[in-house]
């Protein structure tokens, strides 16, 4: 079973399987068909068989899925059977709901330092945590294997921070900040553009939903 | 010019031409071909054409787009020239970083209540608006011309809540909770899963990206 180059279209619909099943498995469910999860993820058997068949098909015709072994399957596709280290790189009000958000841990995403560069915030403990100056980023992330930085701070910023980090190979950068950081192909980068989504609800009020 | 039917994948990309529209007309640039537009945002210049031809076009041929005009008017389309009153409902974390996060109210987006179940949360103030009970919510909305809810509390919570702001005529949800919400096509619905991106980044990680 081959897991490199599945298209990114299938690759963003992973989570949402993945909660699905764990929503049935936590629900006592042991067996499901690819009709059934259908119905339930409203999209259509074919595109579930289609998905499925990149990493194997893991099911047998006829027969349904096994929930958990998919589950933990789809688990370990998406490297959520391995730890992730975390810095988070803003400590204002999102950085600081980030660090606190209790269920990234759950799924292996371990907040490891937050740095700031505000010196009102220096020492500020969230989680245990204190928060350091971003001079010390370089460092941390080489002593402390550090794979993902969560960017949680003003755009004016972000991209000479996104550099920094990217010198310090950072394997993924989670962006918060509200601008568009072009870095080498080698680095994961995953956008949160909150405005973003909030003008397209804006746009739905105005000119009616759909 | 007709704003309506236009595909949900230019309606996404509007977001991010007034984005850079934005930063370039703060730089004092007054007008811009598509060729440089493509080059800054990396996208083709045919595509650039053919979204803003859903438009009207914006611009003449060979001349370049006007910046503030076109920004002006990408500002019109997305419903961005009106104020939207909201609600956040779920005060924890993620609910008091939005409340706090002034940026949504500078492009017009003004958040009236905040609301949870959580008693010891009650007449907390987050920007001078005080959590209110759930129980409100049916009449605030009612008296204070709510268009949007945001809704950052549990997934169990979620659909509940979901259905209450529905009967209440809300126009628009902005979720965050870990949940989909299938909810009647005139409600706009926009999903912030956030756990979901993150799951894509560990994906990267572990199977190298792209």
């Amino acid at each position: 079973m081959d897991d490199k180059n599945i298209s990114q279209a299938v690759v963003a619909r992973l989570p949402r399987y993945y909660r699905y099943l764990g929503d049935l498995r936590d629900s006592g469910i042991e067996r499901i068909s690819s009709q059934d999860l259908s119905k339930l993820m409203k999209v259509t058997a074919s595109q579930i068989r289609q998905d499925f068949n990149n990493f194997g098909g893991f099911g047998q015709q006829g027969y349904g899925y096994n929930v958990e072994y998919l589950y933990n399957e789809i688990a370990r596709i998406l490297g959520l059977n391995e730890k992730h280290n975390l810095i988070i790189v803003g400590a204002g009000n999102l950085g600081q709901a980030l660090a606190n958000y209790m269920n990234f841990e759950r799924r292996g995403f371990i907040v490891k330092g937050i740095f700031d560069n505000d010196p009102d915030l220096y020492g500020k403990e969230l989680r245990g945590i204190h928060v350091q100056p971003v001079e010390n980023i370089e460092q941390f992330i080489k002593e402390n294997d550090i794979d993902i930085a969560v960017l949680t701070i003003p755009k004016n910023g972000a991209v000479k921070t996104a550099e920094l980090l990217v010198r310090c190979n950072i394997k993924a950068i989670w962006n918060f900040a509200h601008v568009d950081l072009n870095l080498p192909d080698h680095i994961a980068v995953e956008n949160v553009h909150l405005s973003d989504s909030l003008m397209k609800l804006s746009y739905s009020i105005v000119n009616g939903n759909r």
